[in-house]
């Protein structure tokens, strides 16, 4: 990348022009980074890593990353390491109360409009497939449709636990719970095996894609299958996936709420 | 919060149906997350705001947060420490990064087309007012305009040195460069010295409020001024800004991108 550009450009301008700012701190937002790109040791390396990793894990979930095809080689463990700790759990339990917030007070105000529905994602939105990365972290390199297809198969994947507990919590205000997944018509099976087996129940209805969505992007399947609800008397309120082509297009929910997801992206 | 629902059933129906994966490890997202909650002693106490300070603010990139008015309490200390230290410069140059490589394929893309333009927010997308805010914290808890006039006469808010070093390079691409802000047009003179002083040259146009604007919601406002630029032939490949509301509305550019702030939200 194109760093230190203008570097001293810029310094010699604010020390000429900065008479009166003496005494502010100079923060590292106000220096060119160098610092953190150039390592003089292996744990200067590590550390230099971290940090991009972590800024590269903010930039996939506010979208400013745009389409991307693999996990960065050198954040793929950061990548693991941030599913199976603490960051993942807290992240996913904000997400899943900024959520319940919303959607106590948008039933109160759609009080007597048509069916308040909530849409899910499945896949690390309700379902955790973490374990079958860890497996082999280079699983993030390359999608591998064979051994992935195993993997839904053996209908073992965990709960995302907030996800659970804001699931629950969703169809004790009244909620209709609505599954819209990019899985196919034929993982039907394991797929509600798969969610009674984490502990989901009482779902409004399950949609895959059927053969004529195969091929399809992300955004307008599912848009097109959130058109099919709204035309069915169901009012959208809120809207959670972990990528944004669950949640954009039109008709939107709502709200959209985006889970974290640094593992993999879906156009 | 309503925490640990379901735990008990969750993990004896885990342990009960889940006698295949019983080589996999337990992951802190598939358990109830109460350990991060309760805290025996100041040590937990402040692990347990670190982490959750941290998903608060991934909260408030990502827009579930949804309108905030102010910064928890618990966390004003964490935000400041993130502002000044390498997090917040590594955040923004990844955001920088990832709009340069956008903008150079973009305008490729866009040969012979219209006017390519680019808009950029200024304040925390262009200028930096950490120093405002962190003489005292409590800033961040109740506006004061009063004050913050003050701060934007002095005209003495360092660059985020990332953003600097992507204007330029739009520049030198052949960007026109247009400011879009929400500072009021009684502003214009010590805004545009505040841009001097950081370093800014060659903007198109500097755009602020008008009386008429005052009280319009930013994402009306600045929706409004985006469709006048592309009256007048300009096409807007890229936007940059730290609040949603620079970005979402009607028309959008071809990509948003939106850089890290904890620190306020603007509707």
């Amino acid at each position: 990348m194109l760093r230190l550009l203008l570097a001293l450009a810029f310094l010699a301008a604010t020390a000429a022009a900065g008479g009166g700012s003496g005494a502010r701190p100079i923060l590292r937002s106000m220096v060119p980074n160098a610092p953190i790109e150039v390592s003089s040791g292996a744990g200067d390396a590590a550390d230099a890593d971290a940090l991009f990793c972590d800024s590269w894990m903010l930039s996939v979930e506010t979208g400013n990353a745009g389409p991307w095809t693999a996990v960065p080689t050198r954040c793929l463990a950061s990548v693991l390491a941030y599913m199976e700790g603490d960051r993942y759990a807290s992240d996913s339990a904000v997400v899943a109360a900024d959520s319940l917030a919303f959607a106590s007070q948008a039933l109160a105000a759609a009080k007597g409009a048509a069916k308040p529905a909530w849409v899910f994602d499945i896949d690390e939105t309700l379902l955790c497939n973490e374990p079958y990365y860890a497996v082999d972290a280079t699983r993030m390199l390359t999608f591998n449709e064979t051994s992935f297809d195993e993997w839904v198969d053996e209908a073992k994947a965990p709960a995302l636990s907030s996800s659970l507990k804001l699931y629950n919590e969703l169809l004790e205000l009244g909620f209709h719970v609505i599954l819209l997944t990019g899985r196919s018509e034929f993982q039907r099976n394991s797929t509600e095996a798969n969610l009674l087996f984490a502990g989901y129940r009482s779902w409004e209805k399950l949609i895959l894609r059927q053969p004529s969505d195969i091929g399809k992007p992300a955004v307008q399947y599912k848009s097109e299958r959130r058109a099919a609800m709204e035309a069915e008397g169901f009012k959208i309120l809120g809207n959670s996936g972990d990528q944004w082509s669950d949640l954009l297009g039109s008709p939107m929910a709502t709200r959209s709420f985006k889970l974290p997801n640094p593992m993999y992206f879906i156009s």
